[in-house]
């Protein structure tokens, strides 16, 4: 690595994503050794002294921080990673910017379009290279989707569906709010499943078909009241356990979406599928490896949905792993997405979705919600260029 | 034979329906000999003479009309089956249940709430047996499902999603009107993908998870003008080519259900799924022996979704059939709604669905075409007791 | 049906099989109503007066008998159908023959090679029209297999694999003999899985691939007691309760075929898969109507096995039917072999499998038993044209 | 990792498991941080300077080797990692043995009995810790099966079955030898398919099921000459293309194993499924995160396979990765196996398959090939105590 360009990254929050994010990071020297820059894992940040410590330790940081503040002023920090819940979102990406990090930002962007709009500002103004942790765009399966339909072998496209089934808050003693539950608290989430589940949807939706351009939707929060982990109080429950949406895409498709936690089997079922003129797409993501394509084309007697293992080398990223028919998992969707952040500082393009994009995305959410609460049609003002 | 008591059936209609019904009554005394009551085809009625002859002959009706009007004033009818395009069914209905013949009505039941009001009026001034072939119910994977909700297997639901998915009207060259496309003309249908695809699953959804309270819709036609067969003209498209809807339903459940005949790769791909607290459900047409089971009260290291062929003579309406392990048809879901109509002559019990009850799946689809016009939440008036 | 040829009926067993070759016959003028000869149901036949009575009331013969000396005597019978026990295929088949009866055979044609040598005979000399119902041919996806193959589509074989795997006989208080359980005791049945299920296998295989050359077997007995339902007592159990064996084919292509009563979570599994050159092709009885196809020609990066499913009027027999995306039932395999075997009267042709072919299927079974019986590869003998 | 205890790690072999070996130590201090011992990437080892000085500055090697009796002479190398071809591994076991470091020896151990027997001998006299890469029994879902079998779920056992198909030598220009395709050169080799494949399915069969006791195989070799890529002369191809056996267990029930490279549609389809007396199980390498259940003692109307998706914390190693419903890859079997190989020098027990397991896997493997020479069953003289 003498000859390549560090990148030294501060990583503020070290849960899921915090460990995800650093495995990712930690497989480009080994699998991306062509690139030109390289991340550094410069130093982790949490609020709890012995857990940041623990955890830069076990994951190699140099070295770490309780403040975020802190980590932002070293001038030993190119990046910063931001994997913390969604409510320090925005001040964290704002500050680092104004300090000219680059910034990689877990998703959703923001709670609030405020915020998003903010941040947007921020990064704009600072002219600093910025990404929103999308991971699913990178799964080989979904960017060979992306690959099909630019190519036109769908044709006109008819119906976009997806849906993000989930089934673990069905149980009505689990708190709100916490270090492990702040998901179900709408002050530090924002939302509950459409900020959390939905924002992935949208955003692979808007990338594979084009922007949104209004919605109806309907939310409901089954179990109205919960413990809440910090007041220790049973408080009214302020998220959405489950949110569906139908909308017109720009280029005249329908589209449909259904996010839940209390779709009893289902882990985390993530599956998309548009439906085009000549030919159909599906996929999911507990099959990831897996892209299912009906191709109108094919001899009318022998016609069907192939099921294709997207294990191939000549398949998107698949020249990096092993060999065909086997398979990667969950974390390599971000060992991908690094690598292409990694790149895009070589290319000089931005590597998306870039917070303007995923600001876009927010305004979907927004729209939904909104659309929920008035009970009626709302218009997203979607400028999808993506 | 000879000790059973014949209903004679007059069957209107010899289209595809017409051919699918026949073929049930003449199983009944082969696979339900038992049965008090038997079928006798004794009239077939069509407007084309040489075709309802040729009809008669193949499938064994003693004789043929050509003016079902003349069908039902004969003495020697019990039993009217109305198979013929949903502008006819009000009018045939209102006359039969005058002339005092049960009837076996095809669904949707009728085009309009007005149409579906006056049969439902006129069957029950007459006092005559009457039902609505939704086939679906007794297909026997749906049967059990049915079975499994009542007996409280899933415990409170929390969603219902359906969708019907075809492919066959994507080429624009496609005429609308005539014999063999009536569904796509909107003076004869009805309504297009509404009435034909989704009142099927409307159906289903009442009867297996209650009545649907409001509902908001999106409706859409792909394309906008077609060539009239009758007319030879292009004309406007007055159907709905695609249509989804999310609704609330009495329990306060969420359903949401889609249907179009613009999904590339699917020929008749009729699912629904139930999530409950405990277990959830799903089934699919193009695998109609399978119903799919999630039981959270499997041990927790081996839970997953089982897949449970239904061909055990334990499982509803399979002792009538072959050996386990060995599938039956599309044509079987007929054959048991006919033997659970001359069951029901038997118990004196109605044979749901009645015209009542697929008047309530009426004021649905009226709401869902409704909601859709408006861009607005309709309340549906359902008053379900199924 | 007036200026129908009719072809008289005497069927002989009346269970399962006799069940469903009776409704096989009855679907004749409804779904293939211009054919030239028709059946007609003139006696059944079984030893039991009582039962054959009722029986014949049930499906609408005209008489019974309950000695098929007398049936096979009366000259108003056209074709013999044999649906008992496989310990009296032979001296019925031969005593038919003599009488100059068609004959439909149930299989395996015989318990042994000689029984089968002297019913080929018998009906050669006779020269009457015979057919042994191995009814999976009939299948539309597997005929659309033999189509596949035939056209070339998969280029030269290499791997032919089956099987067929069943989990009634575990239960070890599961008494041998008797008229339900006769497929255990070896004295009526011949053999176990080998004629009953692997002759399945075998049949379609040869039909697909042509001629097996020699084999190397292994058979065991799991349960080696059990009452036997005639004499009441303990007895050995002597047939094979399951079967494997590898092969070559005539065409170089090697061969794998399992059978079994012990595979626990399979009611009547039957699946083969071939491997070609540029294409392969599985099926599996559980999900009749489809067929799975993986063509090298493909796209590479799209490539896959397609799930197709057959139920377009363009394949095999399903002209003949409901609409494009519903589904058959094992019971249509009959109707589809009872449908060829009428065609075949006009047509003059063979149908097969002849006596002749399930002959040539009789010597691989007989191979398999000794081969299992010596631990050693054993010679088919077989010369297969089909 | 101040306080970890070191294990210096010498790697011979840089091709694909080289690298997925070197990516599973890499992951070890990360995901395995409280393990006592920890791997060092000490030194790479291969011919070409080039090559090896390149892959040891990509994957972190401190140093690297040409001749792999250099890397064993080093007293700074604890253990050995053989990843070369197979004509290597036991002249450089037995000499690793000797200098007493520890051996990782991929699989298969051998070509010949013989050399697995020496290498057996070699790390027995040395008392050195020994370990062959069958990586597929730490498959978590392998794992899970594993843990069912030996809990009594399945009860008696009466069928294994299992079959490793590839399609990757169809193509007849393809040569054999040299680096890239040694495995089609029986020198280097030893055997075709069956040390390739079958030893993984035989490996992962007696782990489940016990001993081998005697086995009747048939190979083929369909494509008879090839270019050898080291004398540039067309030569006869020594290795077997595919390989059929069936076989005993010692607990009584019945074997059947299927390998081959020419079943197009397959890149690497490992499959295994056993038939217990109470329940089944089934798994299948390319959806590697399922393992499918049939559980008899479920209630009889909603009995079926179970798809169990094998991504909870609860279930084998999945509590060191991510959340439920997200899937780890191919490459996570061999950090499992790492894992547990350092996990073993804590516990002081072996870690298996030790050499010894893996030379009873030879065993099968070599009565495999010798039964499909003579044409006859031969004994394996297994004693399985794993």
């Amino acid at each position: 690595m003498s000859n390549k360009k560090p990148i030294r990254i501060g990583l503020i929050g070290t849960g899921l994503m915090g460990r995800i994010h650093t495995n990712a990071y930690k497989r480009i020297p080994d699998f991306f050794s062509e690139f030109e820059y390289m991340p550094v894992l410069q130093a982790a940040c949490a609020r709890r002294e012995d857990k940041v410590k623990a955890f830069a330790e076990q994951w190699g940081y140099a070295s770490y921080e309780t403040d975020w503040k802190e980590l932002i002023a070293r001038e030993d920090i190119d990046a910063v990673d931001i994997c913390t819940p969604n409510d320090t979102h925005a001040e964290i990406a704002i500050a680092a910017a104004k300090a000219g990090k680059m910034i990689l930002c877990e998703k959703p962007l923001s709670r609030t379009l405020e915020e998003g709009e903010a941040m947007v500002k921020a990064v704009e103004e600072a002219g600093v290279k910025n990404t929103v942790w999308y991971n699913y765009r990178r799964v080989p399966a979904v960017t060979l989707a992306k690959q099909l339909v630019d190519s036109g072998k769908l044709g006109k496209i008819f119906h976009y569906r997806a849906n993000f089934l989930q089934d673990w808050t069905i149980n009505p003693e689990l708190p709100q709010g916490g270090d492990a539950l702040w998901r179900l608290d709408v002050d530090a989430a924002g939302s509950g499943v459409t900020g959390d589940l939905l924002a992935h949807c949208i955003d692979t939706a808007m990338w594979l078909n084009g922007g949104i351009k209004d919605v109806s939707a309907m939310t409901e929060t089954f179990i109205k009241e919960r413990v809440h982990q910090g007041s220790g109080m049973v408080q009214k429950v302020g998220i959405d356990d489950a949110c569906v949406f139908h909308c017109h895409f720009d280029n005249g498709s329908l589209g449909l979406f259904e996010a839940t936690r209390y779709a009893r089997g289902h882990k985390a079922l993530y599956t998309f599928e548009i439906n085009g003129e000549h030919a159909s797409i599906r996929w999911d993501l507990h099959d990831m490896n897996w892209l299912e394509i009906f191709d109108h084309k094919d001899e009318s007697q022998v016609r069907g949905w192939r099921r294709v293992h997207i294990t191939e080398g000549e398949q998107p990223y698949m020249n990096r792993w092993w060999i065909p028919g086997t398979s990667i998992g969950y974390e390599h969707s971000f060992i991908h997405q690094a690598a292409d952040f990694f790149l895009s500082l070589q290319t000089g393009e931005p590597c998306a979705p870039t917070f303007q994009d995923a600001f876009e995305t927010q305004k979907v959410c927004q729209a939904v919600l909104d659309s929920a609460a008035s009970k009626s049609w709302k218009d997203t003002g979607v400028k999808w260029e993506g």
